[in-house]
């Protein structure tokens, strides 16, 4: 018998999630029957979605949803052997039986070397998310210009150096200093402090005085509003995240955006990676293969132990993280 | 020696449009060189784009941007035979000048029969913006359900028809009574007075419970705020005018476009009818074909009197016509 911690939502989140909102439990775990298998969680992920989407598809009391890397600790089913690492969507949890549907192995040539956590970052669905957004949403060409926000974190570092890849001038705003120099560091050509310049519109400005091809918006709010006024004609943006919204209780307003997207012709598209579920595959491949030539460099903060999940939650939220946030348990 | 009269703007427009913002004077043509002809204005367009261009592209003292049918009344230009009808952008004028390059003939198909007026309408730049943005930018399908404002005008009424050409269902609001009895009886599915009704958000949701896969937006403001909540996932929205918003003197203010952008997955995209130019023959050919099959049907407002151009211009943008307002010279 395996007794598993869990996290519940407690209370809804009203505003800013607070660690009250949280309840850790521990359940026991049943006898494995044929064709099921126990798990153990080596990382979970922390991401933003969970903020939005624990009012969609969560009711109090449930294990809050979420992603992890586990090793399959026991095995009843013939597929899958002991010791094997996966990625599997079982909630905030440190062990769990599945009957092995939902679960995707890391790409067959993961290297020993390569930490396993990057499976919910930049060689997951993080890194997909700016792959398949710059790719499929933004289409981004060779020389232009890309703008990014919340540059620093798992996806928004991501963008930064694909767009680089593929032959672009990008341009990435994150909220501390230390982030600033961290882009500079990973080939941004231009990275600014927004909390601390006196203007953003000039900030921007300066930072590309012919304005922006393609924008790959993961904040929203304000800073959406003065970026819309500056791209060129035909300028696509990417709606990947809105963290400045998400804890809005009452729904922030901000100026209505029509006359900028009829007069320079422009494209917003809102998606989510899951539209590209059947080009995992390719995607995975394509980023492992840029994590290995030091293409893509990769960065997490890692926080220890499963207690502290609620925390690293909240602290992501905030924008504590540089690069992917992950807890180890 | 043909005396030509003009309005011209005596001041930009600050909020709504005022009778005083313009001036009516008198020029004297000279005459005619070679290559040259003379062309007299029979009907002139007002269309809601002259508001936001004027700031942008004229000067206090500068003749009014618009279109005209005009005749030719005298030819030094062998391409050109005095009589001959054709479409024209030299502003606010009863004659004009020309050296022919930027005359465009009326289709030769056009029957004598038909009013020229529609090549400013329907069978002109507003019908092709119906066309191109239902076909190229809404990227409608048959089955889908198109939602349009400013039903009534002169592209909304197109834009209505060509979606039931294409097998789709449509629901138009306008701004009276008389305009939701004339889009019934052109064929959409459900038609309302936004003016009159409770709530717009319920006004929708019963014309379209399931939400709606496309939406032409016109107006913009309030109206595209309430709509976009009930686009379906994957829906798309043809930003094509905001004329709610264009005598603004401060920019107002709606609920950010996000978060239903991003989780609804929905593409937004602003649009001028000027990037297909390149297609014009091919829109105009359908256009006038439908028109003559009696499948597109078309209604003009029209003012008498050039010197009631500002009055048709203003009237335009409350919204006192139905289907196209012209001004007949």
């Amino acid at each position: 018998m395996v007794t598993a911690k869990v996290w519940v939502l407690k209370k809804h989140f009203e505003g800013f999630p607070k660690i009250s909102n949280f309840d850790l439990k521990e359940i026991e775990l049943p006898n494995l029957k044929d064709g099921e298998l126990l798990l153990q969680s080596v990382f979970l992920s922390v991401d933003p979605y969970m903020r939005p989407y624990s009012r969609r598809d969560m009711k109090e009391g449930d294990v809050m949803i979420g992603t992890q890397v586990a090793r399959i600790v026991e095995s009843k089913n013939p597929a899958f052997t002991v010791g094997v690492f996966v990625v599997a969507r079982s909630g905030w949890r440190t062990h769990f039986i599945s009957d092995g549907k939902d679960l995707q192995a890391l790409p067959s040539s993961w290297p020993e070397s390569l930490p396993r956590s990057l499976a919910l970052g930049t060689i997951g669905m993080p890194g997909l998310t700016a792959y398949f957004g710059l790719l499929e949403v933004c289409k981004t060409k060779p020389g232009e210009t890309v703008l990014v926000n919340a540059a620093a974190g798992a996806v928004g570092s991501v963008v930064g150096q694909l767009a680089k890849i593929w032959g672009c001038k990008v341009v990435g705003c994150a909220g501390s200093d230390d982030k600033v120099a961290y882009l500079k560091k990973i080939g941004f050509d231009e990275a600014f402090n927004y909390k601390t310049v006196t203007s953003l519109d000039e900030a921007l400005r300066k930072a590309s005085p012919d304005g922006y091809d393609c924008f790959f918006d993961n904040v929203g709010g304000e800073f959406a509003s003065v970026a819309i006024n500056q791209m060129k004609k035909y300028g696509r943006i990417a709606v990947c995240g809105a963290i400045s919204q998400y804890n809005d209780t009452v729904p922030q307003k901000g100026p209505y955006v029509q006359i900028p997207m009829i007069f320079k012709e422009l494209r917003m598209e809102g998606f989510l990676v899951t539209s590209w579920n059947n080009r995992w595959e390719e995607g995975l491949k394509a980023l492992l293969k840029w994590v290995m030539e030091g293409k893509v460099k990769c960065h997490e903060q890692v926080t220890e132990g499963f207690e502290n999940m609620p925390a690293a939650f909240i602290g992501m939220l905030k924008g504590e993280n540089l690069g992917k946030a992950v807890v180890k348990v």
